[in-house]
């Protein structure tokens, strides 16, 4: 579906009435600073905005001046229009509606590539690091002003998605906003704070004990960590969050691409996450050799095998990957 | 001594020709990224640069684009100005000159407040992230055109000293120069990733070790970590750098004070760092009951005595501190 572009977008938004905003699931820095930050703007404007989330916010999040409504599947066409942001993905929407049979436009705002889907409306600008950018420009083109916890919601959007203007989507419009939004008088390393030194002793100590299982391939080219059942039931706990562990194996100056394993204790499925620090090795082609997929610098796939007898099967055909790869230049 | 202010800093140095740049020891990014920027921006105007440093720099400066003369003592009152960057302490000036006898006057740039010393003039701007910035102001009044190789050590100094914008120094003016930076074509995310993704293999390994030593103190409110040296000989190494290990602690959400041990493997001194995350706990009267010194917000102390019996003491010590201030309160 075509990318309907901001100016469109815009009218849309501004002759609505009555807008229910909803995020997706798993919801991350970006999408509630993206929905935070919209319905504040919209309602400063007179707009009636419901903002419904199928799930509990993240702890570090709940700082965000955000006001849930409870969702509620008879009322959906009530609305004027419905607005999904930070995914133009219909399966990932974070309320558990069923929008088959609605009868009003239903608009995605997004910063990726939108897939096969049946929104309304896809306005999904790639050049942009973050959704909450592209609210921040839908915002001052609606003549909002961005008080400071609008501002605050869209820092949060930004650091989150750019890893604290680490990643390569971070770019000059990044940081240009960052400025307007420094203008509102936020407190941008108490935010960092809020959400980067949010961790629990049990992170601190299975991130230690899974650090201590890393393991080089190829002379330091790559390299596989791994957090077992194990390590979590050691803990007390259920399950746990290893979202950002793979960022240590790739932070080894040798390695061009980082491989984390999680074993769950609640199933028997390994969740692998496979990254790439160049160009020269797409991961996206090494997921697919386990059923999985993803970008060419960020892809995964889940295997069912038992992790003892997994890991040497990964190390040999993350060798074979590098060594026909390095035979192609 | 008083800050000359900018524009008496710009005069000494448009005045002059023959410049000698220096920095100081255990060079940082912020030191090397304005050596660098600060040489190519005069050589740039036609003025005739030496730099001189008393060490190799680390592996990951070594991107920037500067050149270290040799160092000559004899040769110091051939130069029209010596300026030292990134500190006002004379005791901390890198190479290894003695200063006392020479007659060209020194000028320090720093964004510290300057202690006792005896410089020519100083200029100590508190309110600017990182040195780096200064420069940038410097070389913007004197007409320097800001190539891509300046602005990427402008930035490298940024980062470095903001913790990549995450620290409390970073405000408006940080930003504000970044944006300029970025006008010069530099690719910001290949720069964080040389200066951040630099680890070696034993770094992840020994962190991973450490992470499993962390203790809680008081509910939580305290956190402890060590580095044994028993870790670090096992890796085969001799000596390890632990500095950004307290950040660990530091990070649980719970933690107001962190606290990391370092055993060295080649003395019998511990060297631990404390680190406070509100103003509620100054750690400088902490490290003060160690011998040690330093802001309210980060302190050390170095500690001669068997790690296994200075744990149990800096837990007690600890404990009573964070009780004799909660007391005040």
């Amino acid at each position: 579906m075509k990318d309907i572009g901001i100016h469109k977008t815009i009218q849309i938004i501004a002759r609505a009435n009555n807008i229910l905003i909803l995020g997706h699931v798993n919801p991350d820095g970006d999408c509630i600073g993206s929905m935070t930050a919209l319905s504040l703007g919209l309602k400063s404007i007179g707009k009636e905005v419901a903002v419904w989330s199928g799930e509990p916010l993240p702890l570090k999040y709940r700082f965000m001046k955000i006001n849930f409504s409870e969702a509620c599947q008879e009322s959906l066409n009530d609305f004027d229009v419905i607005i999904v942001v930070d995914t133009a993905v219909e399966t990932r929407i974070g309320a558990k509606l069923n929008l088959t049979d609605i009868k009003i436009p239903v608009l995605a705002i997004d910063h990726h590539i939108a897939s096969e889907n049946h929104f309304t409306y896809i306005h999904a600008d790639q050049s942009q690091s973050a959704t909450g950018c592209i609210i921040f420009d839908i915002l001052k083109s609606l003549n909002v002003k961005i008080t400071k916890s609008i501002a605050e919601a869209i820092y949060t959007a930004i650091i989150t998605d750019t890893g604290c203007f680490s990643y390569s989507n971070t770019n000059y419009r990044t940081f240009e906003i960052t400025l307007e939004l420094l203008k509102s008088g936020i407190n941008t390393s108490e935010i960092t704070s809020i959400i980067y030194d949010s961790h629990s002793p049990e992170y601190i100590r299975i991130l230690g004990a899974s650090l201590k299982t890393l393991a080089l391939i190829s002379d330091g080219v790559a390299a596989i960590m791994y957090v077992s059942s194990e390590m979590i039931q050691k803990e007390g706990l259920k399950s746990f969050d290893t979202e950002d562990f793979v960022n240590y194996p790739r932070s080894i100056m040798s390695v061009k691409v980082a491989c984390m394993i999680t074993e769950s204790p609640d199933s028997d499925i390994l969740r692998v996450s496979f990254r790439s620090k160049t160009d020269d090795y797409d991961v996206s082609k090494l997921a697919k050799l386990f059923n999985g997929g993803g970008h060419k610098c960020a892809a995964g796939a889940k295997i069912k095998k038992p992790l003892a007898e997994f890991i040497p099967k990964l190390k040999k055909t993350i060798e074979d990957f590098l060594k026909k790869e390095n035979n192609k230049s």
